[in-house]
């Protein structure tokens, strides 16, 4: 069995951890959905597709279990996307998500789809993250080592501090 | 001659349908463009391209012209929007609209538009409509007949609900 | 119980005809998808979407049922094609075509699809019609009256000549 | 050397002016990259691509240097920003940008980067201007008269103020 | 007057720049259109955008005329293509070009063609200047020699050649 | 250090599976790029990336050392595919390619390329493995077994019989 998790990963943190681990101990192998794949370097979407690759791919390997990291991007479109995450994702039997438009589609589609409350969580968590990196604050306290390693390997609080400064003053 | 009347129609409600029985007054044939047709499952758009045809085309069946219903997808570039309004649809010679960009597009294309203060109301009335299907207020006196048949056989009320769950918690 | 049909439709001719006159025995109502909704002005797709509607429209009116013409536009992304068509057409319970790509598409979603001997035949008397309209050939007899009305309203002859030239010469 | 500056240009105005006289003391030619091409028609980006290029050509004629005026359309993608750039555009050594977001792109890129203080003064400005010209204030004292001459021989006022009125109403 | 003048300039050579001179002999301004503005790197598209508008630019300046270079992004929709190069590029009275599909458009749109014999042959040069620059001939011959100059500072012979490798063994 | 290698791997077959060993005893980790993700269900391009992200990963899992299969969705544009490749991939160090377009494009934008004359190979094997699909003959022999598990689950033999009926016929 093959469970399925969507999420922006912007960055991989400990909120996500948990849920890695309470779905780890529910299917055989994991796929991690790198969703807004096409974006970056924004304060919401600081991080590249591949760099959340590797930050979730290094992350998950302590379970023992198989784990895929895929990116994937946007089209926009709600009434294809449960088709396009199934064609760009291995397949999959359980989709673990608590987004309400995300539950509806898989719904719709007649695919299975288990709730969590720790979902509700990972919102705000990931939000909390990039403003204590902005703000100078302990981020590094709510993510994997292996996060912390990548983030500084590519320079990332030094990037999310000068991309937030656009969204604050506009664009040229 | 062929009059031409752009909307989202999400859903098709009554202030659409005395628009289109003044446009048939007038004119002989009557094309309704369902515009955003790529969008669905949004609080704001909640039906596909699809069900929104199907609405109108069974609503507008009660007039004895010739109606014809065409979805046309955003391609979020203004400089081209009659011309691939023109493309998508029969050929028209009047186009009906209160909304001053249309309006201004087919000015400067040297579209004839006539305008009606009829129109103004048509966006309050989807808005409302769309609340009441979500609070389980009075939506079915806002629609024709036909329309409260599709969106139940859509089960279109749940969905609405469901995906404005998401619109209010923001997303994972 | 709706059919859904899907062409190019270049231009609709009697074979499509033939095609929705056995759908129209089957079916309470009938669906034709226009194909490759975005392309005209080619020797393989003279006309717009929107002349196509016209054609198709116009033609079925003989049938008494009621009927939908709606264009799709190609995502160029076989794996959610389905899923685009369900949502740009009104819901259908039926797929009539013998296109193996198509046939194999709707299988693995689960849609039943019917097969007919006259299909293969569509495609040989699409690219006839265009022929003998290039050619100056007899192509009035191969199309309803009411899409000879059609082509000979857009000057459509004359296009299709003009940009086969290019086909012919390669562009500058 | 080739110096490198981008903007909207809705319109260009006085103080792109000082921007572009600032940079060509520095290098030998520029080249101003006309973003948000696709956009036109709204509040925010009235004017057309090519409506700018004019601007820009006429304007920067008064300085004699070789000066190119490209659009550049978005691809909404950040990580490919400056190779998209790149591609437009003639080659160019240096880029001029006060913007957080372009500044990291291109050293992220390895491309140098000049700052001014004078950038900042162009986004409050370019909003005055357009400002301006919907309430009827002087909008030709903030830009070089070949701008002047080319807003009115568009009809720009007329356009920005009918396409405000739906930036105000909402659409239907 | 403004004429129109439209090619994908691959590169830029002495038929394009007699079409240029017959052009100049006509109208005050001239609009070369640079098309498929987003393909480069190949047999038949070997330069970026940005490199055909420094080969374009620095051709006509020996004609005493303003002339722009605006490169011209395919949108793969011949029915809007003629309202997507209006706005892409200057406002023009005339274009200029002997293609069929392009004279076809833009006489559907209303906008008045000229042709030339001289267009013809510029198709059958392209292809021989790339050919000899494969092969090792003489190309220089065949382009102004500003056009030579830019060739060479981009490496432009080594990287047709590379690429046409690629053309003629099919790809991994 | 990482080593990147793209390739379509329609399916991945033991030419692919040689030429990660090669780069195996070169890297300490593997990027495996699977390209052309959006395409599927054709005769050149019959499994989803989904489908062959999971041929990759089985397969590699034999080699001690840490893969990523990556889909790298099309741009259809050459100037920024190296930029492209960057943001949906993990940083790599060298890529390992034969394929002149690819092996240009990095040595552009100054990315180490080593080539290998294994690879011309892979192009031949990729189109004999899926022969053999078709025709019924021994496509078991050119790959690992974790990738006919894989394909014998998801039906790909019937799959890719049934699309290549297409090709062979045109389509309706």
């Amino acid at each position: 069995m093959r469970g399925f998790y969507i999420g922006r990963f912007q960055p991989y943190h400990n909120g996500h951890h948990r849920m890695v681990e309470e779905i780890v101990s529910d299917a055989d192998e994991v796929v991690l959905g790198i969703g807004s794949a096409g974006d970056s370097h924004t304060t919401r979407n600081p991080f590249t597709a591949g760099e959340r690759v590797m930050m979730a791919t290094k992350a998950v390997a302590e379970f023992d279990v198989t784990a895929y990291a895929v990116p994937i991007e946007d089209l926009e479109r709600n009434s294809v996307w449960v088709s396009h995450v199934q064609s760009m994702a291995p397949s999959f039997d359980v989709a673990y998500s608590n987004n309400p438009l995300v539950i509806r589609l898989f719904e719709e589609a007649g695919v299975e789809v288990r709730q969590s409350p720790m979902f509700n969580r990972t919102v705000l968590e990931g939000a909390e993250v990039r403003e204590r990196m902005i703000e100078g604050g302990d981020w590094r306290s709510l993510v994997p080592d292996a996060v912390v390693d990548i983030v500084e390997e590519i320079d990332g609080i030094s990037r999310l501090r000068q991309v937030s400064e656009t969204d604050a003053n506009g664009e040229a």
